[in-house]
């Protein structure tokens, strides 16, 4: 059997995660027991949430044990397979974890069908991130034509499908991203109508001022005072998809509730989440749907490729920096 | 026309309000024009909401004036009538502020029939409170036989009307209180099976000990650490209902938001609020239910009396101290 490497998690990060935090070590691949495959990891997705799996205690999974591999999403090869189902040469994609090659019994496994779509795409808009905007705005904020839909942290891999989405279905859309070439992104290749830098702009009042009809749908990636503000400009009947709290993950101290929150009270709102392996069995439709949607032109995503297995603590880091442009992902 | 005695707005409160922030001022009452009703207003309501209402600006309905008549929910008996819809000796109630006379021009005014509770039930159980408590209740947590009903503030006409109707659902109620006075209150008179006191009692430990199933419906009327607690034990698909935040609403600093706000989220619940005059239309329907439920003897309430116009600032600032105990009432 080959070699292994691995990137573990050496300590659990107070903040900002520091590289230091994570470990490299090399071991041998165990032999397949029957049941089991083993995969050649091709592609390592870096997402948000893994910085909350890198903390103690269970939250909808319980966080990563110290020593233990990092849990990432990630796409690869079968090189060998005693598990039934799976054959040699066949694509998948899981939470194979940031290492060379990883041993999975089938269990959270996905085959790829690499004709629809390279294999990245299967880590971004028709992977995790997409099945997350696809169900998070489509069935839990149900947004109607004519609505608006405002989106944070816009131009990350959930957001701009989030925003494209919403604008297949007839909405207008507006998000936030932390610089002007962002927001220019935003509405020249993704179809915003306005985007909004909260670096640099007064959120609020950009809102107030172009749309006027307030904020039906809020599908937030960033929480804090993002957060506020959206609850500040809520349409009658507005519903709220907590997606993520970006802003608040490498937070030291508490993190900063939405002190705006009786503002749903009066809107007639709703504040609800989506967690996106509740909706696994339904993936096959909504890939379908995005595949779809790509293959006419009315949907697109943007890839940004870095490579080796090595630099995949300081890749991770440019998600909270802000300094990724498009789905973030580490070549091994 | 006779003289009228009125309770004012004199100053904004900071923070807790002061009796300095309240006038008295007597006029004459005007004389009817068509379309008016003359109210002689008999018991005046202290209700939490007044403390909003205090404030400046728009929320559900636009602040008092300076100046202005305290707006308040009060019961009285029709003096004289220029509207074709009421007759003098009639019995009615609506937000006829807090003063001896209330002209009215019909709009919002209800009809109460005195022979379906006394009057004063018209201003709590059977009135704007019992309507929170059933809407809020029935309506938006939609409780189900067996689940967990979890109050805070539950020694209030809201709290221990909700915790009477979960009970007449079938829920297991458990509700928070700031006396073993009142926690006895709960369990003895209004049936919860366990009141806790948030002053002396650790509410986390409590509810993991006696919730293990962890709460379905939350009915918060108390916001900050309340709730944050509450979110920090949610079953699956939770409801939380926000009707009001009396822990905040003397705050001067910014309203605490809850800092547990992504439990929504893990345990794919939503956060929504009551908001009791949408559903002004419904009202007979809540009162015959809650009627019936009094004759039956599966349901009660404990008022809390006090005397003279003059007396209602002290009187409401107990609200907000904890120390009334029941529906707390002014008669003129």
């Amino acid at each position: 059997m080959p070699q292994n490497t691995q990137i573990t998690l050496a300590t659990r990060p107070q903040g900002m995660p520091k590289t230091t935090d994570f470990g490299l070590q090399k071991n041998d691949v165990p032999a397949l027991t029957d049941g089991q495959v083993l995969i050649e990891v091709e592609i390592v997705s870096l997402d948000p949430a893994i910085r909350g799996w890198m903390n103690a205690g269970t939250t909808y999974i319980p966080g990563i044990e110290i020593g233990a591999v990092i849990r990432a999403f990630a796409a690869g090869k079968v090189l060998a397979s005693r598990h039934s189902n799976y054959a040699s040469g066949e694509y998948v994609t899981g939470l194979l974890g940031a290492q060379k090659y990883a041993i999975s019994d089938g269990q959270g496994l996905t085959k790829v069908d690499v004709s629809a779509g390279s294999l990245s795409y299967h880590l971004g808009i028709l992977g995790m991130p997409g099945m997350t905007a696809y169900f998070g705005l489509l069935e839990k904020a149900k947004p109607a034509a004519g609505e608006t839909v405002f989106v944070s942290g816009a131009a990350g891999i959930v957001g701009t499908t989030v925003g494209q989405i919403a604008k297949i279905k007839g909405c207008k859309v507006v998000g936030t991203a932390g610089s002007d070439e962002k927001c220019r992104f935003l509405t020249e290749k993704m179809g915003f109508d306005l985007a909004i830098n909260y670096k640099t702009q007064d959120i609020d009042a950009v809102l107030k001022a172009q749309c006027p009809g307030k904020i039906n749908v809020f599908f937030d990636n960033v929480g804090g005072d993002q957060l506020d503000i959206a609850l500040n400009n809520l349409a009658l009947g507005a519903r709220v998809v907590i997606c993520g709290a970006i802003s608040q993950y490498n937070n030291t101290s508490a993190l900063q509730g939405p002190k705006n929150y009786m503002k749903i009270v009066t809107a007639r709102g709703i504040i609800t989440g989506i967690i996106v392996f509740d909706y696994l069995e339904h993936y096959p439709r909504a890939v379908a749907d995005i595949g779809g949607w790509l293959d006419a032109g009315l949907i697109t995503t943007q890839e940004d490729f870095y490579d080796g297995l090595e630099n995949f603590p300081q890749t991770l880091l440019k998600l909270y920096n802000g300094d990724n442009f498009g789905k973030l992902l580490l070549r091994i």
